[in-house]
């Protein structure tokens, strides 16, 4: 085994506004053994996250920074190669933080087992990993729904909010959805049968959401911050609840986060905006798996993979999430299974 | 009693920005009788709150906008001169939407008996009234304290804040006050029992907080918004809870409101911020009443009045809320009782 060599991507700067290339180094080491405990895994796909542009930033948040020169964190899924830890045996897959590399070698408690043969390899990535648990748990614990409510989500075409939205179709809501671009506005709503879409680059979007949530917002899911929360918050009903996922317009912003100058709608709406981070609910996550498996199996939630091969290619494949430009979850293909 | 002439403070224009003498005009008028159910009040003292700034703008908002030409919205507390409703006799002493005037003349349903010889009269505008269930239903119900837990509130030395931060006491957690000013901030501490007041205009707010709130803030009552609430978003814990009573910062810009640039630090924390409006504790006002009057006997909770003699001082007085120099519940003294 210390003969294979890993190609690893590392951070090398902390980016100043936008990601770029220069920001990472491709570096290559020898791929140690595993040690008491650990694993030794092949990885063939690694998720590429929104979430990965904060763990890109100095300062405190809800995991530690990644470090200068450290191999740039990632989920990822991969095959196991050797195993040094009970549980685990060679040609078993799995899913954990393997950071963006061909190999990781890690303790075997950062890995999670999961069934090659129940579906495609990088759902487990997506609707069947931590952006369907982002998805199910976000939405049902904190927005509450209640059939009959309604609910919008920015991002609607991402990994998370094409969930949601589906999500709340499952328990009897009325899903608005916001998204950049006609393609993707048809396919949530031809395909993934929300009730409406919003094209943010070509509509305007106060008068839209005005037109297709008549009724108001009881729900808003957020994925983007910026001037889309602040056009949601202007349509808020009495008792709303804003679940803060994420900001994806505001983390490239070297201006600094622009905050919400509507939130006193919150105030007048007697609404509540409330944040979690998934990493909270793995002990629920079985519960999650289950009903996300059984709502694909029976057709009621349908899964999209936006699939780029090539580990070389990881900067650019990166850029594309903070460009709108991917369309379903965006996974980087690394090695054939 | 036709004869009685009616001195009014109408509102005149929408205010931009600070308001202003010229926002309001003064004006005379008979006094019309009690209509059936009606009663005709003689107003003692009016109520300057900060949310009448709000009620001065266009908009949707919990309550209409008062109207161009209208009499200007206001709490106050009056005797009752004539009643042609069941329930009020004259003499009673009632609280209510009176408006600023001498004179108001309104439906019985909207004011409600207060007993003048359990308290002063202007108490039942500050710590037994609005304010005072303000404090109590939002402190309670939207931050929902845990003894040992640490409270920052804002405006700490105004009519509600005071109240918070006495409240918080009295539930067994750390009560940390910012206001403006030494004397204000002595007070909190020395008079109150607080167990630490920071002056917003002369200390580092962010260094204050660190200092002051060593375990870090797991609720915030804000009544200011703007920097103060981005200084304490940084220093949040998580599941904090941030009741929104308001902004006075905010209020008179002409610039537009400004948005928490930190909010993200709900989502980092899985902290939530959540509104409310105290007339939707009507129905549980007696429960308020009871124990803030107990708590007032007992010693537990001060009270403090800045009484200002003069109806025709209005524009001015209210002016002395939003430049933050009124020293305690700021009330207009127009009659003696």
């Amino acid at each position: 085994m210390a003969a294979l060599q890993n190609r690893q991507w590392r951070l090398k700067a902390r980016p100043v506004g936008m990601v770029k290339r220069a920001d990472f180094e491709f570096t290559t080491a020898p791929v140690p053994e595993a040690k008491p405990g650990e694993v030794l895994v092949r990885v063939l796909y690694v998720s590429l996250d929104p979430a990965m542009r904060g763990w890109m930033n100095d300062g405190k948040s809800y995991l530690p920074p990644v470090g200068l020169g450290e191999v740039m964190r990632a989920i990822g899924l991969g095959r196991v190669l050797a195993s040094n830890a009970p549980g685990f045996k060679p040609g078993d897959t799995v899913v954990g933080m393997t950071g963006v590399q061909e190999y990781a070698n890690a303790d075997a408690k950062f890995y999670m087992q999961v069934d090659p043969r129940l579906a495609p390899l990088p759902r487990y990535l997506g609707a069947l990993g931590m952006p369907g648990m982002t998805a199910y748990f976000g939405f049902l614990d904190i927005c509450q729904p209640k059939a009959g409510e309604t609910v919008v989500v920015s991002g609607a075409a991402g990994a998370v909010g094409a969930l949601v939205g589906q999500i709340a179709k499952v328990k009897g809501c009325r899903a608005v959805g916001i998204a950049g671009g006609p393609v993707k506005c048809a396919y949530l709503v031809q395909e993934l049968g929300f009730d409406a879409a919003i094209d943010y680059k070509s509509e305007n979007l106060p008068a839209s959401l005005k037109q297709h949530c008549p009724d108001g917002v009881d729900m808003y899911f957020d994925n983007v911050g910026g001037d889309i929360l602040d056009a949601v918050l202007a349509r808020l009903n009495r008792k709303a609840r804003i679940a803060l996922c994420g900001a994806i317009s505001q983390y490239n912003s070297a201006g600094g986060i622009a905050g919400p100058k509507n939130y006193l709608s919150l105030l007048i709406n007697r609404a509540r905006m409330e944040g979690f981070v998934v990493l909270d609910y793995i002990p629920r996550y079985a519960e999650g798996m289950q009903a996300l498996a059984g709502w694909l199996a029976e057709g009621k939630l349908k899964a999209r993979e936006d699939v780029v091969a090539g580990l070389e290619t990881f900067p650019e494949t990166l850029l594309k999430l903070f460009r709108g430009e991917n369309f379903g979850k965006l996974v980087l293909h690394i090695a054939e299974a």
